[in-house]
């Protein structure tokens, strides 16, 4: 019998397991039942959390340490990566302004800013990187990106031509944006942002409604945030004439999407298909016969470009089939056989403790992947 | 394609699903997966809980209810079944004398008896029935099955000859046993005990030491009874040329293994292999291409004769595959694959509140059938 090739392209089990993690416990399941097997790791993201260190690992790149600018000015060392070809780097804005780089008495999206953030898009452009992938989840942020562009050299001025302090509370002030000494070398950087290519920069879909709660948004913060972010995309668009009010994804991150569209060479795109292209993921799963995936969490929601439906669908364009493992199972998870899912196991072996069950994730996962195993030999 | 026909033998999974709910959700599951296959139920146990329903499920008999004398001398409403045939019945020995039916406050194994387990076996000869299958888990009972017997005619007496009381805690002053009245219609009748055949009567691994404590019995208790069945046991050897002493299963139910094979035409057998026996699984499993099993847990205790370990055997003896269920999986379950076990999965979704767990028992069976069956359909 030909011995079947197994692509293991998990995302990370949040608080038990990285993707990498995962995959080696997928392997060591597998194995058992399949000895003499070809296995092939690429551990994937979604362009959340583990989405530099997935590019990077996928690429044979390294990660880089900088130290920059905290979301309160307070200073942090963020890391990003250079990939493996020397001129790609990846970011993850919540490396530099994240929100767990606050806690729950500093977070005030008010002051909040992704100065930091706009740093790191420097030390890029100074390393003369000429691509960078942007993951922009996690933010603490609800400035539109402005913090971000001052850092490269935009400044942000009241009605008195005074520079505006940092953070969304203060752009209900922004009366001209003065982008003369904007760093040039941007113009000649590809920037593609890893988003959930959905929410526009305001309204009740925007930014300050959707995420500012969890930023520790008050409802009267939630409504000052919104009224800033649209004086800020209205100056824009009468100054530099660029409309980016509505755009989908021009909310992410507290509007560093818009941010990101107005003052760099950008497209926004969803971060599954940004990992799934520069991981080689299709050109992997064509060697394939079976793919695994997951996710510390699967359910109806997995379909809105979470990674084991984006990795079911490029599986599907390449005709594998694909079996997916899960720490928890969650409503509607049956629409996913429809997304090209072909079966969806659980890993937990019975009621438990939950700081138990996140410690013991690698032999969950192992055990339930030598039974799967056991049972692809069976059939 | 050939559909498939897939054999359903669970065990109950306590405190979740009888047997026949696992076997329906099972079937609903598959289903899904193989809309047109063949199903075929057989809802097993192996001698505890649900043996007496499993019996009469697979042989289209009836269950019949009969007041009897509880643990502690009240009036409990009894159930056992009539099996098919007419001829046969089923006793569940918990029924009558069982550990649910004495509280934390009155159960005492110095006083419980099996009485009513007794006078449902007279009840059993009183219908013409020539053959009784009985299971003897359960009980709340440390009496050597003299209760038992003394319902069917025996007379238990001091040197005085005076009537003892009920219990094991009478035992130490028997002297005498009295049969001449014993009822001449069990000579007729083959009594088939359904136990773990382990225990001896008396010691260390005796009922007194292994089961006492959780009927009830203090330390001091567990040594007053482990002497009295020692008497009972000495006296039954001088008096009635029986030595019933070390042997294994005597000690089944608080020694009602032994008063069975005292008093009447008994013989002890692993529960499960019974219940494999009259429900007709070998040749029922000849049909199958899949056989599916399972318990509420799974460890490495279930080749003790549990029911999922019964049938994996009973599938290997005609060559079948096996996949077993579980709403709990425990240490060491992997020494189950040699035992004919081909793939076990668990059926929670994850970390969760275990009365949710149990009350949702069938859906998670229903997915987890469900994905099984799609592997299968994939391999």
């Amino acid at each position: 019998m030909k011995q079947p090739t197994f692509l293991l392209a998990p995302d990370s089990f949040k608080e038990s397991m990285t993707a990498k993690e995962v995959c080696v416990a997928m392997e060591s399941g597998l194995r058992k039942a399949f000895p003499d097997a070809s296995y092939i790791h690429v551990p994937m993201a979604d362009g959340g959390e583990g989405t530099v260190q997935s590019l990077v690992d996928a690429t044979g790149g390294r990660m880089v340490e900088k130290k920059v600018s905290g979301p309160l000015g307070e200073t942090v060392a963020a890391k990003y990566g250079i990939m493996g070809d020397g001129v790609t780097a990846a970011i993850e804005m919540a490396s530099a302004s994240g929100i767990h780089l606050v806690t729950k008495e500093t977070k005030n999206p008010l002051v909040t800013s992704t100065y930091g953030t706009g740093e790191l898009i420097k030390e890029c452009l100074d390393q003369g990187i000429k691509k960078i992938i942007i993951g922009i989840g996690g933010s603490a942020t609800n400035d539109g990106g402005a913090g971000m562009a001052e850092a490269l050299g935009v400044k942000f001025l009241d009605t008195e031509g005074h520079i505006l302090p940092r953070g969304g509370g203060s752009l209900g002030k922004l009366a001209t944006i003065d982008t003369s000494e904007l760093d040039t070398r941007l113009a000649d950087v590809e920037i593609i942002v890893a988003c959930d290519v959905t929410n526009p920069l305001c309204g009740e879909t925007g930014a300050s409604h959707v995420f500012g709660p969890q930023k520790g948004a008050t409802p009267e913060m939630v409504l000052t945030l919104d009224a800033n972010l649209a004086n800020y995309a209205a100056v824009v668009k009468e100054q530099l004439g660029k409309d980016i009010r509505d755009i989908p994804g021009a909310g992410a991150a507290g509007g560093l999407g818009a941010g990101l569209l107005i003052f760099t060479q950008a497209t926004l795109q969803r971060g599954i298909d940004i990992v799934i292209e520069y991981t080689g993921l299709r050109s992997k799963l064509a060697l394939a016969d079976y793919c695994f995936t997951g996710e510390g969490g699967m359910d109806f929601q997995t379909k809105f470009g979470k990674t084991p439906y984006g990795v079911a669908k490029a599986a599907k364009l390449e005709g594998k089939k694909v079996i997916a493992l899960a720490g928890y199972i969650g409503e509607g998870v049956e629409v996913l056989y429809e997304e090209g899912i072909d079966a969806i196991f659980g890993i937990v072996p019975g009621a438990s403790d939950i700081e138990k069950l996140l410690a013991e994730g690698p032999q969950n996962v192992e055990r339930t992947c030598e039974n799967i195993g056991r049972i692809l030999k069976l059939a």
